[in-house]
């Protein structure tokens, strides 16, 4: 895999692992439009690599994300309604593109999460929040919509919490985001963040790269599609993993009492 | 706005905010036949009236809804089944009528909140219980069923709490209502239910009254339409509230550090 | 009801209820094409016997259910790809039909609770967990797919959670069960488990049978079906049950203060 240079992010692919870092520390790596192109061409690179079995997307400078960038506003604003309209619906498509991506995808939150920053969060298969991180939906107390979010985060904590958050505009917490089920995790900011990142990243190197992906799709396919459609593909799909490399190299290790391959 | 007389509903109107207090106090303000047309007249009226930010809907004499009125069901014996399914239908219109409403709607669940008045919860955008609350879905256990109110209950806390709540009839207090996420906040009734309120209230002030139905309406059609559509409209809508009036408004008030108008 | 012969499960019923228990206890109860089969047949027995009211479903030996059955998967290897196509599909095949039973079905989760066993679990009205029971699904790790389990897993606890645990294969206790809403209560092993138990079939028995299972298939099409046909539906139901056997006697021994006739 090549990868795309990139003003905005910064990338380190570490025993494959691709280690993802939002880099505008200035404006608390507000969602810019660059940024945004930027992350869809990373993710529209690494999609096929089957070397990177997860992502880990995180902040530099102690913030995750505060939303949209105002300056892009400026500009939009200038060029009129139509370029507003796109620069939304392109942070749509990113965040339709991370939500379908086969690897795992990891989100670390610290600092701000806010707005399409909460978006991000929403379409994470692990979220780990730092205690001190501080989340909210603000659009409505600007006069504005989540626009391109509100679908995510329905999907991500339900209706009922949803419409509370985002018709309040009201800033929580990392307890509340657990409690509401937004992340997984809430640990103290350093080493227990780091902590339990890594030993997530542990069992996902024990979990067979395929199967992991084919597992993915099969989940956000669920309540989709109709029930026994899926569950028939589903059986065709077991078959082929058991018989496959993954499906005959876990077998054996597994009687054998041994790391399978993959996991090495 | 004209709002219709009523027999069973206090209302009051207060900056922006109408109340409504369901009052029949004698019978824990069962839901009968009146009261459910009442509560419609006056959703109806206050529908597309921009001046009413939200609503609170609460009971009369510390209870909330023990849930449908036996007289009306006596009477409706004496006209037969017909009678039984209109005078049922009728109460779901009314649900689906409160859940499409434009406007933020809060509940305030003190005492008995059982049947109906369970779930006429289920629609509301905020719900602040008091700890003494009691909740429940006693129909099967009178050999009926929550007919109208079992769609609302799993769209509002999921199939699985839903299901046990329903096939066993089962009582539970403010505290299981929070963790299932039936409501948002339990309070001590009194002084700091009322402080929860109020401050629920502020914050909506804050929001942008616009932005916020759509907001709504958007969150409400999440997971209804395909995504993609959802999208592309939740873009043009976008659009529009950033060069409308409450998106200029709102900007320019984030830049000079004030108030927006709409939260003086 | 004339209930099959069974070589892995143990029939027993008491008051209505039918105790089923699976009873390979030298393997953790795994889950045989067999028990399969068997557990496929005893529900179809008993779904039209309107003298059951309940279902539980526990292992023996001290675990519910460790997953599918290695010496199967042997078998199927022998066949071919075709057999494993069909012996998963036979699984997910009892999933939907446990899923639809009319009664109300609650489960014992003891020991292991891990792949197909967490699938069963998924479609019950009422969980029991003991507190030291170990849940997960390790499908991922061992190469192949919760393939029939994943649609209920997320249909049970939502996508946000379903996809940590599938692609982690973590393993978790009965606390974090209950916090994700798996499972209902978490109960110390042995007398306390046995009491919450009894105390949900008591509130069961309360409840009137055909209401009952009314009321589980509108809460199973609540969210499949366009809501305006289902609240038409329901209010059919309601009318046909309040003038029904069950309504009429429910409403005089409501007003004689007075036990029902099924509650006896």
């Amino acid at each position: 895999m090549e990868l795309p240079n990139c003003d905005t992010l910064l990338l380190e692919r570490i025993e494959g692992v691709l280690h993802i870092t939002l880099n505008r520390p200035d404006c608390r790596n507000a969602m810019s439009l660059a940024m945004v192109t930027e992350l869809r061409r990373v993710l529209l690179a690494v999609r096929d690599d089957h070397g990177v079995r997860a992502l880990v997307l995180r902040g530099a400078g102690g913030h995750f994300c505060a939303g949209g960038d105002i300056r892009d506003m400026a500009a939009a604003r200038a060029s009129g309604g139509e370029a507003y309209r796109e620069l939304n619906r392109a942070f749509g498509s990113l965040l339709e593109q991370a939500q379908a991506l086969p690897q795992v995808l990891l989100v670390v939150l610290e600092g701000a999460v806010l707005g399409g920053g909460l978006g991000l969060a929403c379409v994470s298969d692990v979220a780990i929040a730092a205690q001190d991180a501080q989340f909210g939906l603000p659009e409505t107390s600007l006069g504005v919509l989540p626009a391109q979010i509100a679908p995510f985060v329905v999907a991500r904590i339900g209706l009922t919490q949803a419409r509370r958050l985002a018709l309040t505009a009201a800033r929580f917490d990392a307890g509340e985001a657990l409690r509401l089920g937004l992340v997984h995790f809430s640990e103290a900011a350093g080493a227990a963040l780091q902590r339990r990142l890594d030993e997530t990243l542990a069992q996902i190197r024990r979990c067979a790269p395929g199967a992991t992906a084919r597992t993915k799709a099969l989940l956000l396919a669920s309540g989709q599609e109709p029930l026994g459609r899926l569950l028939d593909d589903a059986a065709e799909q077991f078959a082929e993993a058991v018989t496959g490399a993954e499906g005959v190299e876990g077998t054996l290790a597994f009687m054998q009492k041994r790391k399978p391959a993959w996991a090495q």
